[in-house]
């Protein structure tokens, strides 16, 4: 392994990938560290979904950010099939939040109102109209807000297409490596311990997910990040059952190639447990036939876990460290890191160069109690 | 291929298997015929409960028949085991076939008065008493009838193993090589056709399972047996969550090895497809988790299904061709297979042999409408 | 099921589907019966090369119908993937035909100078040519045959989008469906038995690849079509290494989306048997790191075989059975089913409208011997 | 998770665990720490076999230690499997260590003089005897050295058995819980920092193999162990070709149930990567047909690779931290980790409580260099 580089990301995650591609477009020496695989984590577990509209319901920085990443797509995308040869799978055939409820109804009614009043696509579908778009939900919902812009990919598919993408652009990737330290030099990082030895630069980032807190124990700072584990299945119907996403209270039914249907997410806080529990497909699945009646006579292809990111204050970390100068860290986008990282990619691609000052409400110096010895 | 052999079984599941290391033990010259892979239908797809009381309610030729092939499970395994080098996971720590309501324990304690006049152990445990043995049960069940002798196999195991010992005493077994049709000379059968070319002998056995009904069609003889397909699902609990097999109305429990529980089964008739619906693993984790509600934080390793051979009167067909000598069944034990496979393998041989006469309840000359053109 | 069609397909491999899709564009209500899983054989396990330069290497019938076919492709992936939304990863960046010896060469040298007289391009690169456009394979050789116009798909998933796009226009599949006799009355066929009961139609056509045989045996026609076996195996490198296919006597490497390789293929004449043998990998192996140095850091992926139909006089069987109207043959494409696939489902189709007449050198009439009794 | 313990071990793999399941079995409350899943790294890896003759091939501790560790298997593994109903796979049936050159032949003979002075049995087979023992060996071998006390386990079943058989006697273990720091104060350890909080104990083993080195850097020292990645590959024989385990340079074969061979294993120092290449491979399966021919015919099914601890001076350490106090290593057994692992918990459950003082040659203040700052 060459020793010295611009930039070190630590994490072959979908963000790490997506910054060591925006840094190495402009020229930069990447050195990308994983501890196993790329995409072996999170990114690779996600369901794709891109629900700038759908996940995000109230107004603030981060529906700003996600509605930026979420443009960037449709170049971006075909840039990095160009550039990769590893297709997305990227469509935009739009998210339907359901209401079974009055009070959803009313909550998505008002959420119609922000959005449009935001300055974004949402309409209300009632029942008859709901059914004439997506003819296999349940007959039984009230309507759903329709967003026709809340695309979704092949999450794992565009993690690698980042990372591959950015190979052909020079950067370099190094799996089964794992960082164990910082090199610290007075108010500097110098570079990385890995369990490879030790490697230099000036820059370093942290795009590690729901394993960031550890790292920068030793810096003194407790970043606020704890994990949640995600479970999901996929089932494949024999005909295509939806055109657009079906989104619910706790359910989520995303439409993929030749009739595969990815059914998720629980949320079970403050594990790094991957294992896929009878109780959480058992539930899943009883909410996806509520939802989608016809998903009962699917064929159950697989169960899988992802381990999100969840930062106290329900935002990601994007900034430099407050004690050591060239120390990132792009972590923290909870349900949201396959759509922000577009964004996330090209806005710690700026920081690094200066071209941004301060990330404002991402960044770190926010963290409550602030540094400790 | 040789040419010719004492004895050629179609069908490498458990019963073509038993068959053939009967025959083989008694010095014949065998040929077993699978179309694809050893055990890989329902020999393989089997939970492997040795359900003689809990399976059979009711008097009658069948039930003695499972009883005495459950009796020959002890030596016969030690046999297997040490021929073949295969474990066959048996074990014999019983069965519980709870009661929910009122009228289940009505009819549980009818069958434990009608297995003990027939000189089984079958015994009331109230709720009290069934948590005594099985802790992790759910509390809200009136009881159950335990069934001390009803143990259970890896089933696939138990079918390799006959497989391997039958190779060890000279029998010969050819994957991937399917039988097209019988080679008939007036009224005996002389061989078969298969795809690889003719092969000959006056004993032909079809352990053909669900897949019997169309090899006999051209014998004039239409067989009434149907496939039942069943899914299952298993799951690998930290612990140990039950010692015996428990019995529900439409769902079993089983423990195996390293906490891993196998849980079935549906019942879909008149269908060969052996994909595994969303509906039926749902309907089947409900279930387990009102049996063992403990299974809900298992994690789920993997679901499958298997195809059944169901006959019109229940009763699987053991016997000769009413019009052709040498032409034999043996088939058609719906979801006994497993348990009635050491007396199945006896009975043919002897059978083959000219040791047994008629199989009475079992021949095939009770088929209705008999032979037709 | 629904009981009457317009035609009845045998075979869910890709050329069933090719028909199946042509006839639902034409109108047509038509069924598939598949015994497993759609593209669940040979047409899963094809490497995908559409080599209709590079496998066929002298004039004749089979090489206009392949060159034929190679032209059908652009267009119509075009319109099987918007249809189905399967992707059929459908490529053409050339193959490489190499020489290692002075009488490769040569040969390579005669049959570029029949393409070329041919219309076809071909092209001669000597070594330092060759290194140029792929600088990974073995420096060396002597140089390679150029082809610019064999390109490739994923043979998988072009046979699922022309089965997605078929159900799409109306035909409709049915899995673990066999076919065990056709239903004749007089010269003409009228359906078939499955194991689900009888259906019916005028016309009939078996895409039953090397399964063929057995089938019209009972028709008086012994059909010369015998299995051949290849075995294949994948490895994901960290870089593309090649860009065109590379092919030499007795291995080729196929590079496939994200660095992923396919190497093949083994030929095992008169065998069904699917395993993988060591002996298979360890032979090409050895191959594919002499043509492909780089390949020997790649990794492992996963290994299989399918099972290709060969004729005795190596031409495929695309017609009418001479003794019985309506019953239609198209088997028999060996190594070249995924290439002509779209020449075929034309054709068949053509041929059951009553557009074309006499399949000339492809009819079932060249069989020598002709009908049985 | 409770919070105090007797003991702490970090590690869930064959050592770790067979180290709680002595401590457990002399009452202590222990905790195992383990990062993924149990048996995920090498013991999951492993082929099993117990080469205490055939691996170590001069005097010393180690060979002792080995000698000493496979005396208590046979009573060993049937306590656990009574305990835990996991099998672990132990059989003895010897191994052969072959010669293929004059060299190699010296070489043997050496060192079957060598093991019968230390009083082991070990005898030269020459070529024909080598083949009345194995007839499916190569018969241009010169011979072999045989060695009848050289059995063999299913590693991954022996890891589990350990740990299940610990967890019945009260033991708990965390799967997915990292440990990033030991919790130090004064000259002792009181506890591990994980990733879901701090645990505490005045006890603390890393049995943590070739991840060893990282967590002890920040307690000053630098324990030389490196990682050697292993690469393996499984191939099921339709008949069982060889009874004992068959040893060469560069290739083992080890005989499993079922016609199952392990054939392993590469040796690539100086990484984590888990990759199994494609060189590997085949280098492993040309060597293997050489030792063995008959596996050409074997089914391939499936590769994979190990990381093993290997220490500078090629002695595991075990012992004691040398400036704080209980905190112990049990780690570095290279090759031999699952021979080892009997010994090594009972020889660490004594340490810990102060039935053995000093582990002599194992210590860990032989580390030259001794403790940095």
């Amino acid at each position: 392994m060459d020793n010295t580089y611009d930039a070190i990301i630590i994490g072959g995650g979908i963000n790490g990938s997506s910054i060591a591609f925006q840094l190495a477009k402009r020229g930069r020496k990447v050195a990308v560290l994983e501890r196993e695989r790329l995409a072996c984590k999170s990114s690779g577990a996600a369901a794709g979904i891109l629900g700038a509209q759908t996940e995000l319901t109230e107004d603030g920085p981060l529906f700003e950010f996600a509605r930026k990443s979420r443009t960037m797509f449709p170049e971006l995308v075909k840039e990095l099939e160009e550039l990769s040869g590893v297709p997305t799978g990227y469509q935009n055939k739009g998210m339907y939040k359901v209401a079974a409820t009055e009070d959803q109804l009313l909550e998505l009614k008002d959420l119609i109102e922000f959005q449009t009043r935001a300055g974004e696509k949402a309409e209300w579908l009632p029942n008859n109209e709901l059914l004439k778009h997506e003819p296999n939900v349940s007959s039984s919902l009230l309507g759903a807000m329709y967003i026709p812009n809340d695309g979704q990919v092949d999450a794992r598919g565009l993690s690698l297409a980042f990372a591959k993408a950015a190979m052909v652009l020079g950067a370099e990737f190094f799996e089964y490596t794992s960082v164990n330290d910082f090199i610290l030099q007075g108010d500097k990082v110098i570079g990385v311990q890995t369990d490879q030895g030790p490697i230099h630069s000036e820059a370093v980032v942290a795009a590690t997910g729901a394993w960031s807190k550890f790292l920068f124990e030793k810096t003194g700072l407790s970043i606020p990040i704890s994990p949640v584990k995600g479970e999901c299945f996929s089932a494949i119907a024999k005909k295509p059952l939806i055109n657009g996403t079906v989104f619910s209270h706790g359910c989520y039914i995303v439409p993929k190639q030749s009739g595969r249907l990815v059914v998720g997410a629980t949320m079970k806080p403050n594990t790094f447990d991957e294992k896929v529990t009878v109780s959480a497909i058992s539930a899943l699945m009883e909410k996806a036939q509520l939802l989608v009646p016809g998903i009962a006579d699917a064929e159950l292809e697989r169960a899988w876990a992802g381990i999100r990111p969840l930062s106290d204050d329900g935002l990601p970390f994007l900034g430099e460290h407050p004690s050591y100068r060239g120390l990132y860290i792009a972590a923290g986008h909870f349900r949201n890191g396959i759509l922000l990282s577009p964004a996330t990619g090209e806005l710690m691609a700026d920081l690094l160069d200066g071209k941004v000052e301060d990330l404002g409400p991402f960044r770190l110096s926010r963290i409550s109690g602030g540094i400790h010895a």
